[in-house]
């Protein structure tokens, strides 16, 4: 079967065309600036990027010129539309409706659409996507994959916050957690790679990218996740302040003349290891600069892994116990510098790290922890456009 | 030497007088309403409380009450003000200015009055404490001892948050942490207690109280603490919110046509499990609402233990370790329900607890781990005044 893995921004488009048997990626790309200018990214398996400027003033537009790549005679992926079997929908917010991926119906993005509030920027473009695929392959079946629906899981007491009641019940102030289709893809691989039954480990994997998060998997069933109502809260990202002192709104909002939502753009977008380091949101740029004596760019590296440790060994304490640590996402899989400082903190749990392993790995999976160790760290690639990929066939098989 | 420990609020004051040598309160009380009608608690010991309901317009006035209860004919603690040796002030925010206590002069106050700005409420209100103490006991030595100086070993991955760096260079927006002298006086009794090196240990203080703070104290010195900023940081408290997603201010500031200072009002005073629960923010009133089936009390309690689980179990990894787990203050001291649900997410670090010797220890020393526990864990009556008694000595003697 083909499932055409969709992930639809306000203004940009990322697609991978996958053969689910095989689960090779048969083409990938993405479409960017739809409805300023508009440029497509194609690439075939085994060829090279094509770039093609092209104008796209709407997501419709940009996802027929995805179809025309596709089945372009010279590099086309497949000969006909008819070749797509399924789209998957990566699809951010599912609130506390959808706690797994389901096939898309009117009152599913009716749903979704009730959940528009919790990710304004995000839950409306991703259903831009959906119609626009909906009207060009209106036989196709359609998959939703949630962000959030892994983290449903969660016992209220990791999900409500420390606020009146009512905001809860009135609005769905709680913790949803985000990167669901990852925590998921790579907990459940690390415990294949472990060798164990899913439902018999405690597993914390850490998704470090530039948007970073934590999450407790126990017994096969997330119990916490770092990341909260909004991908802002958890962990220091390349641009996100992650958790602080909620104080520190009003203090800045007043020193600075600025609204709370200028405060958030800030803390969104201006924060994390670029506002500490006031260099770079990415880690080989902070690396090369703190190696060149950047003393902020070594405390933003500093700093990032001391609080991935610490909500290591927050969840450890709330399973009572961790079996495996999974580190994945771009700095995750190819940042061996921030593994070791990180692994550094978590002797106590009877890890020791395996330096030689740790040193070279980079992108593939790898136990990087010693032979000896109580608790295994491994290195597990992430790969959300497969989970998505299998979430769909599952589904529309 | 006797001193006397003055804790000055806005509109309120506590005071003790203290011992030095036997370490035994004279007498102790508090002023209320000052500035509005004013009521005098006045206890020495060994005798009732004594209530005078009387007008203290200033504070001045207010500290001029207690001094002539003290040397009062009947129930005095002393005979003539000339008894008074030193004055230990409680002060708020010491900000980076001060990592100790110290003796009080014009630039300690200068010093203090440039902190105002990072505890509004507080430290103006300190300073009115010390100056009317001053003009009325012009030749008595005066100490400052500062909630935040504990925590001002801090290294700077713990106390620097992920934001501009601008905003930490020209507002000196940082971790401070607060309850400083309870986790160093604690911290060093539980060492004692241990009968090991205070320098030798690493330690983890549970501080909960109606405010709730957990401090990691590494071979004598803290190296992280959960209260910010601000006191709002950190734990769920008896009306504060403590951690929460950034973006949840912005959130309900448009859902409810909050302003952002509204908004703190809310998180500081409406939050925390009087929020969660709607019934108190007395853990006697929510266990008894829990006992009767209060659901919304029971998800509190819950809550509230769970977070000091996780954040023992982040201190554990900031620590690589810890030996030794302290629980203190009004609910560490009492709740053997609270601190039996804690212990219970903590058997991975190797502790067990001793139920029978935790059911029946309220407010008293003593170890309440197992014997084979691999880490100790200890309720330890905190006693600020003491703390603040004992600093004040160190400095004027």
């Amino acid at each position: 079967m083909n499932v055409l893995v969709v992930n639809c921004g306000s203004s940009s488009l990322k697609y991978q065309l996958i053969n689910s048997d095989t689960e090779s990626v048969l083409a990938k790309g993405l479409c960017e600036r739809i409805g300023i200018d508009g440029r497509l990214v194609y690439q075939k398996a085994g060829l090279d990027k094509e770039f093609t400027e092209a104008p796209m003033p709407t997501h419709k537009q940009a996802i027929q010129m995805v179809l025309d790549a596709l089945v372009n005679e010279k590099t086309g992926a497949i000969k006909s539309l008819s070749e797509i079997d399924a789209v998957g929908h990566r699809l951010v917010h599912g609130g506390e409706k959808f706690s797994s991926s389901c096939v898309i119906n009117d009152e599913v993005i009716k749903g979704v659409e009730e959940c528009n509030d919790l990710a304004p920027l995000h839950n409306p473009a991703n259903l831009i996507g959906v119609r626009a695929c909906q009207e060009l392959m209106p036989n196709v079946p359609m998959v939703g994959v949630f962000d959030t629906a892994f983290h449903q899981t969660m016992p209220a007491t990791a999900y409500i916050y420390g606020l009146p009641y009512e905001y809860y019940e009135k609005y769905k102030v709680r913790r949803y957690g985000f990167h669901g289709t990852s925590h998921s893809f790579v907990s459940k691989r690390v415990a294949e790679l472990v060798g164990k039954n899913y439902e018999d480990l405690k597993i914390i994997v850490c998704h470090l990218g530039n948007g970073a998060s934590v999450s407790a998997v126990k017994n096969g069933k997330c119990v916490d996740t770092s990341m909260g109502l909004t991908p802002l809260e958890g962990l220091l990202m390349g641009t996100r302040s992650g958790d602080l002192d909620p104080s520190i709104l009003e203090f800045i909002c007043q020193k600075e003349n600025l609204t709370v939502s200028e405060m958030l753009t800030v803390l969104n977008k201006k924060s994390g290891v670029e506002g500490i380091s006031g260099v770079s949101s990415d880690f080989r740029d902070l690396t090369a600069a703190a190696e060149s004596g950047n003393e902020k760019a070594a405390l933003a590296i500093e700093s990032f892994c001391y609080r991935v440790a610490k909500y290591v060994g927050a969840y450890a304490a709330a399973m009572n116990g961790v079996d495996v640590i999974a580190f994945t996402a771009g700095i995750g899989e190819n940042d061996d510098n921030v593994r070791s400082k990180i692994m550094g903190y978590l002797g106590y749990l009877g890890i020791g790290l395996n330096e030689e392993v740790n040193k070279k790995t980079h992108g593939d999976d790898a136990m990087i922890s010693t032979a000896d160790s109580k608790v295994q760290a491994w290195v597990v690639p992430t790969n959300e456009e497969l989970a998505i990929c299998r979430e769909t066939v599952a589904l529309v098989k």
